[in-house]
């Protein structure tokens, strides 16, 4: 099965990536850096005569990598107790993608993948990332995706993931996991 | 006191718009449409050599006129069951605010503010919208700034928020209570 | 449609009580007190040899008449954040009842059902009432029973809900619905 | 310092119990049981003239054990989202202890103390168990007692939880830590 890591992070080696790359250490996985892209925030044009239109952004092509494997992991720092901006971009995207010929079957193809989240905050994370936990549980369930797991660290300044010795282990047991698809 | 109404929304007279509306009607408010201006997602420079730089786009000045109000109302539509990309956005800059010599003093100010929050969703937002809530009220309480209420309006195509007789009654109440301040 | 009206609260005319019976003023509800019965916590028997035994107590006549119901509206103060013990009691014995053979097709016979949740608290309720709604929501799901609402109320000492006008305009409006059922 | 775990289930050597002694396998603690006392539900008096009286059950020799800790562990199966009732029960009658001469300082004292929570269930605990687990946020949080961290194990038939190998490692994790206490 291949696997699509979902990075919305804005730092360099930050901490999320930093243990996300312990969980992948040795597998081969599709790096999506979501910062590395120019991704549009969403118009909602659902219900607007001519619908959605091509925005001239690289969402389409970020997608079209996405969605071309079969487990992806959302990987974002706690920004304001939820995932960033930049993820929440894309994801709030998905609502064209729904609409757009070009990705006729979108949902129902969602629907045969896996997904896990590994989220990093520094205030409280494993408490006040428990709505952003929900949210993406919700967005899941929209799409009859499987939501297999989830890991929350606690850092703050760079590097400081790394004494989170349970977020690491977690990601240990999660590569194990993922090894055996 | 002043009244910002900062609108999430990424439609023209949107359900959110309506029923915000409805609850400012008749009152002098500042109506602050994100959509109208270019505001970039964060890049985290918190722990960078040199911090935050200034990105060249609006979100300073939308900030500053923002800040001059001691009531902000949140209006944002809910997408994938949390605020819209581009409120995400501009809440995510906060953390490059404080650490901006220019807006010194920005969290102490905003522990002597209201906030409300106003959101409509078309998939369960009574059930599927309290992470949403969840999360803004982690928001407000990091600022320590009061969370005096929340509607929670329930629409999906354009104008079916005015069947959401208890939403509306919600927004009259609350028009009432903000004419006293 | 009949409707069973199950109290969890301790205190006769309590807050939670004059809010409910505002919602059901006027109509022919089946109104049942926990508080007046004797009824036991589980004893988990589910992997047990034996299974379980009856108790005696008066669980299983209260269960006998709430199922004979069609709507059921759970009116419980916040207690700890949460629906009182003695609702929870009333409810942790549901797993006894999925294992009794005089209750059989219980489950499937919930899942025709309605439900709706009114809860009163004193502190802070519109927020930390929330993890209380999001249990009763999983509650229902689990029997595929519909949930079709619930009201918050905010009130501490005895006849502090009389000033929560938002709650009452909501019980009003949970009337007319019921009304038509 | 000394460490109380109270146990809310109703089934011996049941899968929280389990997980629980890994945790604190040769540390010196006071198991406390609350399935082998008689603990009633609350009579809400607070507001009642004469206030609570004596209910003749073992609560109050229950919580003076309780008391002389510092550190608390809540291990309770996971009953329909929630706490188990017994272990509800428990918690509703702290706000008689609130009211009770004999107990004065009781809320202050709490303040000084640490807990944990340890919750194990069947139906998804990583999703369906956090509103669980935010409720006991808001308990700690009322006492201002620090809420040091949670586990939640995944298990249903009885012996389950040894296959839930990140619970085992969170347990062995928390007995480094309160080892150094």
């Amino acid at each position: 099965m291949r696997i699509a890591v979902i990075y919305g992070g804005t730092r360099s080696n930050g901490n999320t990536e930093a243990l996300t790359k312990h969980a992948v250490e040795g597998l081969e996985v599709d790096s999506i850096y979501l910062n590395d892209f120019h991704i549009k925030s969403i118009e909602d044009r659902r219900h607007t005569e001519g619908g959605f239109s091509d925005v001239g952004d690289d969402y389409n092509a970020v997608l079209s990598r996405v969605i071309q494997n079969d487990i992806f992991i959302f990987a974002t720092p706690i920004y304001w107790y939820s995932m960033s901006g930049k993820m929440k971009n894309f994801i709030d995207r998905w609502s064209q993608t729904m609409k757009e010929p070009q990705f006729k079957g979108f949902k129902e193809s969602m629907s045969k993948k896996k997904a896990y989240v590994i989220a990093v905050g520094g205030d409280s994370p494993y408490i006040k990332g428990l709505p952003l936990i929900q949210q993406f549980n919700y967005i899941f369930e929209f799409f009859s995706l499987s939501f297999e797991g989830y890991i929350i660290g606690k850092a703050n300044k760079p590097g400081e993931i790394y004494k989170d010795q349970k977020a690491f282990y977690e990601a240990e047991q999660l590569r194990e996991i993922l090894k055996l698809q």
